[in-house]
């Protein structure tokens, strides 16, 4: 048995003073022969182990370097060094791996962020990707605290899909035909009766659909999953392939969802800051570094603490589209002609518009709700008493500062001939929707749901700008490394 | 706001005697104009509602029908018929949606498992659906549970992959180039340049290779996600889409990696027993009367509940695979030639020999490890003083009874040069894994982990004997509905 060693998390959270303890992990930095940061993984926070000048041979010493990994049996004791409370004395240092400091892309300096995205693979054991990955795992697990506690039955929607109704953007086809000899019809088209599924399949872009069939049934079901989009995007906001969360709750309208959703949100935060305060500490503080950086008007208001525990205490606004464009249309930027895309009502909102009402106008995340039914999706609920011309669906987004919309939901349309006679004028084709269409068949409810960026979360939480930072192996165009 | 009401499973739990609530819910069965068992997912529980004779119109009556939806405000009294301990008086019924008992797929009766997965859409709906979506909910949440308490860190590892280096099976091509027109290079060959990602890329078969990054860095991480096989198997126990959980440790060895897996399997077994009783009684009791139709021979000799305490309650039998091979030879069905396939050291298991082990020899779950280095993966760690011509890995799988191979593991190779020599040996290309070696390069630990098929274990729990009974929706050869 190897596995007998303490966590430096553990290790610094209890302060043993005396105890005798064995510790395994990676040396960050060696200093004077004698000081050994070493971490472990569990926390940002390294231990410092004090080697006994004289206790190792020179050709020990020399291989201590950036990146080796050591097991070191010793003592705690208190610190009277700055920085810790507790330190390790050592009493015997074994060397697990070497690392190579000619060789070793990592140096004990900063790096920059796309140099680290290059070496994805080392890159989990900076200061920086530890406590973004550490976070983006808190994040995961409150999810699933949350929905659990609440009695949502996670349900795992399929990835692979012949469905390609819902039109949420371009897809990646899955198939096992060959390009070189491809089965074809007599017409010259591809047979896709020989594809393994025989038919065409295509990687998910949304489990909403089929979460809908599983609250008809639980009531309240979430999902958690990966999607993809095929889109040509090489922004700092868009992956192929991202991880959303999609609750689905019947016996509920809009109301009822966004009171969910905001909860939602300011729980995870909420999780966060509770269970890894060390790591949004360091972030806070690597955040108000790059401000610093920057000139004094494009700086951020608050540091990354305070935003959070702003958005944790605070309602969020809750708005119509219809108000959201009067607000656009009554602003300085606008009058001014800041914006470059028009405003009327009827626009999907850019993200300038959103950022304006964002984070000028409420300075707070906003709510905006009811958005004009001809921009939204087919299954979304039709207003009734609408204005001639002015149709709204009960739809739901949610904007969030620095990000844009992290949430977007809506109540479901669940009468049937309204949602026949949208998905027509839609050209959604109803005859490949059938199972979909028998929820209203059969026993329809009032049911509403949302869809949460996980990326874009982690995003807020931690301050990272760019999305490629806060998955382990981001997939973008032309990018599909490790 | 709409969605005020008690869920079925707090009301039944906490019994308040003389409460006003509202519930909603579908109508499972409608009896004598006056009973209507409600249920709303939550628990497999049905509650009984009263009508008073004479409270409700004959057009309100008839339109109670099983899988209408309905809202029923009234008082808890306590309950005289047999079944229940409570029921709710009716004060006012609000039918939400009908249900057309003609159309209704689901009648209350008994349907096949067969009729049931064409109509996977509605599945859920049926109590024995119900209760084992609800127990794969339970198992995941415990998964997470199990590993956050213990410091893992959840790693989405990437689903489309460039990787073919593990070799684990067929895999599926992502792509978005043309079947015609295909992009070709000047010698005729496909232009995966041109394709989304710049390259040929498929769905991962494992997140083991990149779990291995992550745990270089955080000590111990564990990823939950689909994986993916486009093997033509069209069997109870294969889906070409299923969920795997792969923990991966550092300073681990086999030994630990056992100590894990039997601890894990023990714990998530044990909260379901302790968050699902309900729903496991239903299932024991099923599967009981699905025992008596079968003859007395081939009857299993547990029930559902009994085996899983029974596992929960006993140490896993820990044999070597020579210690494997030495008791099937010595076995009553060797001698007897009861094997359709040969028995000598070197061979792949196959499930005969495993249901022997577990099921006749042991009877209970049984880690196999040592295994001959020739039938398994190239980064498994090569075991020292071996006899010659039979080199063995630290590999273990985990057998138990009706499943087989649940869990398979092994300690990673983490010496270079053995590394490089056995995958020159297996013609793994080297070069393309570089970001794999670099782990062994720069400090290299001792380190191992397993893989866990999800439906696999949610077979166990349900006692479900056709995988895809247990996965939402299953894709399978030819087959990707809904």
């Amino acid at each position: 048995m190897f596995n007998q060693r303490t966590k430096i998390k553990a290790l610094l959270q209890t302060t043993p003073i005396d105890a005798k303890v064995t510790v395994m992990g990676w040396v960050r930095t060696f200093r004077n022969n004698q000081f050994i940061a070493l971490n472990d993984g569990s926390t940002n926070l390294n231990l410092q182990i004090v080697v006994p000048l004289g206790m190792l041979g020179e050709d020990i010493l020399k291989r201590i370097t950036t990146g080796a990994s050591l097991k070191i049996a010793g003592t705690i004791a208190k610190s009277v060094g700055k920085g810790q409370t507790i330190e390790l004395l050592a009493e015997n240092v074994e060397i697990l791996g070497d690392c190579d400091a000619e060789k070793y892309p990592l140096q004990p300096k900063k790096h920059s962020l796309e140099f680290l995205r290059e070496i994805a693979h080392l890159r989990f054991r900076t200061n920086t990707f530890g406590t973004v990955f550490r976070i983006r795992h808190a994040l995961a697990f409150a999810i699933h605290q949350f929905f659990n506690e609440r009695g949502f039955i996670y349900l795992h929607t399929p990835i692979i899909t012949a469905s390609d109704a819902e039109g949420a953007g371009e897809m990646f086809r899955v198939t096992t035909l060959p390009f070189d000899g491809t089965p074809r019809n007599e017409d010259g088209s591809v047979n896709f009766k020989e594809d393994f599924f025989g038919k065409s399949t295509n990687l998910t872009v949304s489990g909403q659909l089929e979460g809908e069939l599983g609250a008809m049934a639980f009531s309240e079901i979430y999902t958690f999953g990966p999607t993809f989009r095929a889109e040509n995007s090489n922004t700092t906001r868009h992956l192929a392939e991202f991880w959303m969360i999609e609750p689905e709750m019947a016996f509920c309208d809009l109301e009822d969802n966004m009171n969910l959703a905001e909860e939602f949100i300011q729980y995870i935060i909420q999780y966060v800051m509770k269970n890894n305060a060390d790591d949004l500490a360091f972030l806070d503080q690597r955040l108000a570094e790059e401000e610093k950086q920057k000139p004094a008007n494009e700086r951020s208001e608050m540091g990354l603490i305070e935003k959070l525990n702003f958005v944790v205490n605070n309602r969020f606004e809750r708005i119509t589209y219809t108000e959201a464009i009067q607000i656009l249309l009554d602003s300085p930027a606008y009058k001014k002609k800041k914006f470059k895309y028009e405003v009327s009502w009827g626009i999907d909102m850019q993200s300038e518009h959103e950022r304006y009402l964002v984070e000028k106008h409420f300075k707070k995340p906003v709510i905006v709700t009811n958005y004009p039914a001809d921009i939204k999706a087919f299954y979304m609920r039709l207003n009734d008493g609408c204005e001639p011309g002015k149709q709204t669906v009960a739809a739901m987004d949610i904007l969030a500062p620095g990000i844009g919309e992290i949430v977007g939901g809506s109540q479901r349309e669940e009468r049937l001939e309204k949602l026949l006679q949208r998905m027509e004028n839609m050209h959604i084709p109803v005859e490949e929707m059938n199972w979909y269409l028998d929820t209203r068949r059969f026993g329809t409810v009032p049911h509403a749901g949302f869809g949460l960026g996980f990326e874009r979360m982690v995003q807020f939480v931690t301050g990272m700008t760019n999305i490629r930072d806060v998955i382990p192996f981001a997939r973008t165009p032309k990018n599909c490394n490790f």
